[in-house]
């Protein structure tokens, strides 16, 4: 089935608290280029997938704080909010049992809020293969070697996964009808623990996750490669 | 064993041709700050392990170019040449057997050419562990999601290791002496097909190997925050 036949959903998900960076603040509301990183992912998803309706999971009791920055940096594009949970997993079934679906083919991208730089061809690419597989996540290859369980193993059969991870809306709701397990890392693999195949997209090293103080200092010099 | 009863060795393996960045010149050799990424890389080394002999290896028929690249930017650290060869594994070999080393009890630490933001602080800690265990290398947690034969694996177990790579000489001296083989992707895998256990170092993830364009934009910035 073509991809045009399916109506598009992208869930963001920044429902985390940001403890890795041990901020005052959620690492999805640092500042980034000329207004915070969640606001240039949204941007980012609105202009890759202007026909997708946009679901936005943020932090318990964040929503009016959220608003006062789409106020404050002008941000009109239309997204409705979920509440996340303790977990991913919890934050991602809210905003898919968000979706009202009834008799429709529809095809979610799930992203990370705090990816801001993927882009149309990986959003586009992702959709595709979900059309055709069911299930398409995108990932890199690993420039360096790994160690897994503290041995060599061969990094040629490594993938580095990113976000968006594309499914069918029926196989997410399904997959996410499950009891939460601690090995569901991603949206793939709780996809995976249905029995599906996952298809692999090829991503982008520039669609880097914001996690850490030096994830910000590459972010800047991307940012500024864009706008000069 | 203390590390100060060892004599130190750290060999540059900078023996890559650099197909992956498709340039005319080998990516060692390519503009980063003020001279050329090898010239850096040279010079955090030395003022990391001000003691250590340092031993370059150079592509096949580069010396001359890069005594030229040394002259233009006034580098006078002391090191000695040796021609790579064919896969890092026999680059790496010419190195060891290039020291002279009757009786001495020292440690070799090995790295990337293209790595030229590691310091003394990794370099230290993995001379260290090395006196104390024979091997030891510098890793990184895996920030994103990890597949690997197209399986989700557990990322809290997935270490992406980078160098320094530091061992004891008669070691490494007893692991290269095998016969290639293609398993062999970094020194810690041929040391551990002796049955050895590798010792592992938290490393920096600022500690980038420079292979692609993107890896350069990353080091440009991280150069002009040092020179800030």
């Amino acid at each position: 089935m073509q991809c045009s036949s399916y109506n598009k959903y992208v869930i963001i998900v920044a429902g985390g608290s940001g403890r890795r960076m041990s901020a005052s603040v959620e690492k999805q509301f640092l500042p980034l280029g000329e207004s915070v990183v969640l606001i240039e992912t949204l941007k980012m998803v609105s202009s890759s997938v202007p026909d997708a309706k946009i679901v936005l999971v943020l932090p318990i009791g964040r929503a009016d704080y959220w608003r006062s920055l789409c106020d404050k940096y002008n941000c009109r594009i239309a997204h409705s909010l979920v509440e996340g949970g303790s977990e991913r997993f919890f934050s991602v079934k809210a905003a898919i049992d968000s979706i009202e679906c009834i008799g429709e083919k529809a095809l979610v991208a799930i992203h990370d809020g705090v990816r801001p730089f993927a882009d149309k061809q990986i959003f586009d690419e992702c959709f595709e293969k979900a059309a055709e597989c069911g299930a398409a996540v995108s990932c890199c290859d690993c420039t360096d070697s790994v160690r897994y369980q503290n041995k060599s193993i061969d990094r040629s059969e490594v993938k580095l996964v990113q976000t968006p991870q594309c499914f069918e809306l029926s196989l997410l709701q399904k997959a996410y009808a499950q009891t939460y397990n601690p090995t569901f890392t991603d949206d793939a693999s709780v996809v995976e623990s249905l029995g599906t195949e996952i298809a692999l997209v090829e991503g982008k090293r520039e669609n880097i996750k914001l996690t850490k103080p030096f994830d910000f200092v590459i972010a800047e010099s991307l940012i500024n490669g864009k706008l000069n």
